[in-house]
């Protein structure tokens, strides 16, 4: 089936999905976005994704259309295109203006989707786990708005890509915070800890649901900054995020990680993740 | 004269100037730009902004065309625009791929260009200062690579708009670095004081022109760090880039800087840069 873009009420061809080199979008960044997935069809915590996006809207004073309108047109576009299991891009920019660096009043936005299919985290990565490397953090300091300007992101993900590694860890002034697309949990003595929802990290949806399994599971959860020193005595290490789902790492800069093995921890929240995917919520036990 | 604009070798009219969706520069910010202006129809420091150009581009491993080529197609896109005086807008950007983080290897750069109508800063301007405000600089920490990123500086240059100034003062970790869209320079008893070119700043080239006309008129300059309190007591500010010129700077925060009125340091550079500007080459003296 021919792909199909939605872009400002219309679902376009592919080709034909073009915006104007003046959006906002493209030349300043000026733009947030989500990446919701499906279980069984059904987008995964949609509700969440949604009022995300109007955070980062409200934090960069954007407008966006109504999120009823956004969710409405991205099962269309799924329906559409016709993947069994779909991962929704949303994209919303300030809209189309003269280049000057002031924000102009009175835009309209723009907003384009694309659906694309998606898979379930391999059970060989799961068995396995995956390489990570250590990389700067150099973001700006409001990572807690999900904007389209990742070059930051995308540059530490080719350094992780070159050394043979999943997904790079970023480091600021020696505090692990999280990964370039993905949030990073670590058990240390049967405790998860992971960096607090501050201004430095995305909070990131799929976090969000393992940190409320873990409570459902009755594994403490501590919110708390840990170093990357502290990170290479971790028992296991999992990172977490729409695509990446939880997944174990168990070498960090070519270091074996706890027994070089996915540990229990993960085993039990990628468990839940699952099963919340496919019964459409929260298991209360699994 | 209907507007054109320079796409990957065609010039377009504006309605058809349009970039695919899935444009990396859309999705991620991973694309550069220059903002070049011309004096008496000649483009000042060409050479200057495409060596520039160059190093952001090697900074992010992107390929770039030649740019002989870049400049020929400026050249002609000013020409078919037909303003008296233009501001050259040149973006590249990292090419088309679905959506990943990960920097895909052998994409073909979209390059843009725009040629709008620019005026010399305004004799009132000169004669009466503007006025700044300060902004906490939460940039990334790679700003010496002229990036498409932009938001945090819109979001700082929207700042400053909303408190009746021109131009935002970032200010990261109490120390000035530069403005939005602009480097600064403060003057403290006769000596220029700006921030050191480190990767804090981007290193603008009216900056260097100025700082080269410093030398040329015999006033001191110091690259060196300064405060946000010791700016409050400089005798002059001047705020500087290829759209602002250098700009005299009389308030900041709504507090008078030095005895309120352009000095005579800013006269002095911009004369110089004035003169730079028609006569195509740097004057001796002026």
């Amino acid at each position: 089936m021919s792909e199909v873009v939605y872009l400002n009420g219309e679902f376009l061809p592919y080709e034909q999905a073009k915006v104007p080199v003046e959006d906002r979008g493209y030349q300043f960044a000026d733009g947030i976005y989500e990446v919701a997935r499906t279980y069984n069809g059904k987008l995964f915590r949609m509700d969440a994704h949604m009022d995300r996006l109007q955070r980062s809207a409200a934090a960069i004073e954007m407008e966006i259309p109504p999120v009823k309108d956004i969710e409405e047109a991205a099962n269309e576009l799924m329906r559409r295109n016709g993947h069994p299991e779909s991962a929704v891009y949303i994209q919303v920019t300030r809209g189309v203006a003269p280049r000057a660096h002031l924000i102009p009043a009175g835009l309209t936005p723009n907003i384009m989707m694309t659906a694309r299919p998606v898979a379930k985290t391999k059970p060989e990565v799961m068995a396995k786990g995956a390489a990570g490397v250590t990389a700067v953090d150099d973001r700006w300091h409001r990572c807690y708005i999900k904007t389209v300007g990742l070059l930051p992101n995308t540059l530490a993900k080719l350094k992780a890509h070159r050394a043979g590694a999943l997904e790079a860890i970023l480091v600021r002034d020696g505090i692990v915070t999280e990964g370039t697309s993905s949030n990073l949990l670590a058990v240390f003595g049967g405790t998860i800890y992971t960096h607090p929802a501050t201004d430095l990290i995305l909070n990131g949806i799929t976090r969000d649901s393992l940190l409320q399994l873990a409570a459902a599971a009755g594994l403490p959860v501590r919110e708390e900054e840990f170093t990357v020193m502290d990170l290479f005595k971790a028992d296991e290490i999992i990172m977490c995020g729409t695509i990446l789902e939880a997944t174990p790492f168990v070498t960090v800069d070519g270091r074996q990680i706890g027994n070089g093995k996915p540990g229990p921890v993960v085993a039990k929240l990628h468990a839940g993740l699952m099963k919340w995917g496919e019964e459409g919520k929260r298991p209360g036990s699994w």
